[in-house]
């Protein structure tokens, strides 16, 4: 056996793969990107038929699926030990390629493994942009960043997916701390709303944000302002780490 | 083809069960139910083992995953139109029967389908518990009600999986009302109080809760009291239902 199956050829991933991997359970990963103020999302296009998708991919038979999606995340983007938050599994029946019009590549079997109907596991990745180096896939010609605003169709449900990736995020914010791995390391006030803003997709009021975020004691603001010169340049904040990972465990109790 | 393959003779179930479902893939079902100020939960006692597990099954080859799980909270209880809530996939290459000394029942083939590895999606629901009628399946002698603080050790992971439910209900009470399939149609401030405080596993400020509880605008005071009579007695409220619908699906943004 090859200790990496996603390094086979096309003809044999699609004849053989099912030997490597569990039948009719995939993974499909959102991951998220801040960068110029805007929410992006990888996405790959496929080398055939253009198409566009999410990066995903399948399960060992002997793998822990976390384990799998993280395999994915570092494949697409270089990156390691980056929290993945599984947040929904897809199990409508039309979720199958024949259904969609999909087709294997030219000279695979039709009859493959891959054209059966998929329940899909879905995770999200929060990631610094500046770090990522987008790498498509054996099947992909292309893996680049989309602002959210321009995703264009995906194949199967994949624009559901990630609907509900950003569902889930946004509901993350009320109970978890977010920031860490999409801001750099120092950054002001307004970048911090600005972010907030982008995800929950509304306005926010600036002092009542600034009060809330503060209160939750995980930020440190810094004795430094952006750029230096003008009095008027806000000033820097970085993440307490160490509170800001005791938050991400157990939670910010914003509630009853 | 039957039309129910859970009604099929065990020994048929383990030895052909897959060419209805589909293999690797199963559901498991944490049903909530509030009664004496305990939070309790549905319990499986095998015929054979004696063994304790949740409520599950599997997903038919054509069939939609919450279909599947609305299924089998049907068949356990009875009930019908109970929302339920899909909190987490649980995906350790152990989750295999044969790892943990389970067998099939005697005369079923010991390389039957269900020996094999399970990726379970995890769902819970909050039923009334007086509504309930507990139903055991063909391969349990009994089906109950057990305290959360009481659950003995279960099959697999199935004590994990009880354990992510009550994360992911906990994390649901800030972002979502609670409340409405557990409690009586009208109830008081300390009952309600008395259910949130079960499900957070902790005292909660009389006080703070009213304001907080009342402030979401989703009860309504009734102008009765418990048990008529003494001017003491707590005032009942009900859900407003309307509004009640409309924070089930936007979000109580207690948040930013």
């Amino acid at each position: 056996m090859t200790k990496d199956p996603y390094s086979l050829p096309a003809e044999e991933f699609y004849a053989r793969g099912d030997s490597y991997f569990l039948p009719h359970i995939s993974i499909d990963c959102v991951i998220f990107g801040f960068h110029d103020n805007q929410l992006k999302v990888l996405l790959l296009e496929w080398k055939d038929s253009l198409r566009w998708s999410l990066p995903g991919g399948f399960i060992l038979k002997d793998e822990d699926i976390d384990q799998a999606a993280t395999t994915i995340l570092l494949k697409r983007t270089g990156l390691e030990k980056i929290h993945l938050q599984q947040f929904h599994t897809f199990g409508d029946p039309n979720r199958d390629r024949k259904k969609h019009g999909i087709n294997p590549p030219k000279g695979s079997n039709p009859k493959s493994w891959i054209m059966d109907r998929f329940v899909t596991i879905g995770y999200w990745a929060l990631v610094e942009h500046s770090k990522v180096t987008p790498t498509p896939d054996a099947f992909s010609r292309s893996c680049s960043w989309c602002e959210i605003s321009e995703v264009p169709e995906l194949i199967l449900d994949h624009n559901l997916i990630i609907e509900k990736a950003l569902e889930s995020l946004r509901l993350q914010l009320n109970d978890y701390p977010v920031g860490f791995n999409l801001l750099p390391a120092k950054f002001t006030m307004p970048e911090l709303q600005s972010l907030y803003e982008t995800i929950l997709a509304e306005k926010l009021d600036r002092r009542n944000f600034q009060k809330k975020i503060l209160s939750l004691g995980i930020l440190t603001r810094l004795n430094e302002r952006k750029q230096g010169g003008a009095h008027k340049a806000p000033f820097l904040y970085k993440f307490d780490k160490k509170k800001y990972q005791k938050a991400l465990k157990q939670g910010l109790s914003f509630g009853i």
